[in-house]
């Protein structure tokens, strides 16, 4: 999907909302454990009663590979299953010598046809360049995330006071264009997101830490908004974990409707 | 495999040779491809060849997932095949926050059964520590990579002039022991070891880049090695492709051969 498609498909829906797949066995409503695959089918469920309200899906990829080959399978029929319209996002932070990251952009951009996957930049421009080969598809880099052992490296300052995080920005964007190229913000301090917004006017974002993990939608979209939004919000256990019985579908649903309906009183603000 | 025993198995082999098991199926001898998984016949013919003559194998997960399901597959069963008293090395270069990277530590080091796995710090602390947890079992960190990308942002210096790949040491090490914690070095430059050597006197390092990418083994050895050997040595195409003939299998042996001999000479010096 490039940059306008989606665009378009946020105004269309009146949402950047970003659906997170992280799905763990133990967490599962229980009903479904007697299904041939359980994660499967809260998967399918979960994307039914949401994919109308969202315009993204992100499955973690850890998640399924603690699942082994079977958990492998599902990843693939999961992003199979996922509405052509959605922009789907393999979260999988990898990142590795070029010939190797090359191997990885094959595995999901090509092979699982995600259309976008988190790296890692710690290796450099040759560990991310091999995503940014394939037309229409995304590298999105880690920059500041929402964790707590974010300040351990990515807030370390150089001389000339610039943080490690700023530099990853800095001399990232270079190596791609607002095109193909987003970056992973966590939504936790708004001028943070004024800093990035300097370093980046108009690159996506893609932010986690909304919701549970205690950002603010109306900040994020104060600080984070472009003309062209410029934003996709992530929420996992918030829309996933909603309920463990049998109406989780549609609590997952109620969940992504509030965060939706917020959305779109900030997008009125703006475009409307 | 705990730190003694694997000291015990270096000095027992005079090898401290780890080989990378890196397969492309383009580049695999062509008699193979008749095989019903020329991959895993590939690794297995390998491991048969070198295993006494190196103390470590490293899968790269990528090749491993470019190949779907079943790359997957074969890697469990390629971890499967090493003999017992080999250390196996995921490397994976995974990390995300806390609860996620719990899920690639139990996915490598529990249910495939991995000694050890590759991580990247970019995600700080909490993204770590879940790899920690297992006993007898290593998370190896990526200090100063050998790629070309590692200048990006590896060598970036805080305003006391410490480069990036310090603090990574400096902070981490704290996080574990020298007996749960290894280090990525590329053995690029002997500056580099005998600096990194004075934040990390005991840790064992993981270092790739000797042969193929230029590294010499002897000053890895003179900078790098400690009272209790400290170094694993990955060579991955230099010995896997040694030849795309019927006789690949034996060309390997040739070239690991060549590394160990090498590396007898050094144990010889030191501890002879």
């Amino acid at each position: 999907m490039n940059k306008q498609e989606l665009i378009s498909t946020i105004k269309n829906k009146n949402s950047f909302l970003c659906v997170g797949l992280d799905p763990e066995l133990e967490k599962l409503p229980p009903h479904l454990l007697s299904e041939k695959n359980p994660v499967l089918e809260f998967n399918k469920q979960i994307i039914d009663a949401t994919h109308d309200l969202c315009v993204a899906y992100k499955p973690n990829t850890a998640f399924y590979e603690s699942m082994g080959e079977n958990g492998w399978s599902t990843l693939h029929e999961t992003v199979d299953y996922i509405p052509q319209d959605l922009f789907t996002i393999a979260d999988a932070k990898r990142g590795d010598i070029g010939n190797t990251s090359k191997m990885y952009a094959k595995a999901f951009l090509e092979n699982m046809g995600f259309d976008a996957i988190t790296v890692a930049p710690y290796m450099g421009k040759d560990s991310i360049t091999p995503f940014l080969s394939y037309e229409n598809k995304w590298a999105i880099v880690l920059a500041l995330t929402s964790n707590e052992g974010s300040i351990d490296f990515q807030k370390i300052e150089d001389s000339k006071h610039t943080k490690l995080y700023e530099q990853v920005l800095n001399t990232s964007k270079n190596w791609g264009t607002d095109e193909n190229m987003m970056y992973v913000v966590g939504a936790t301090r708004a001028e943070d997101l004024e800093n990035i917004r300097k370093i980046i006017p108009t690159h996506f974002l893609l932010v986690p830490g909304v919701g549970a993990q205690g950002g603010s939608l109306e900040d994020v979209c104060k600080y984070g908004m472009t003309d062209e939004i410029g934003l996709l919000i992530n929420s996992s256990r918030g829309i996933m974990y909603a309920s463990k019985e049998k109406d989780f579908a549609q609590q997952a649903r109620k969940e992504a409707k509030k965060l939706q309906e917020e959305m779109k009183i900030y997008l009125d603000k703006r475009f409307g």
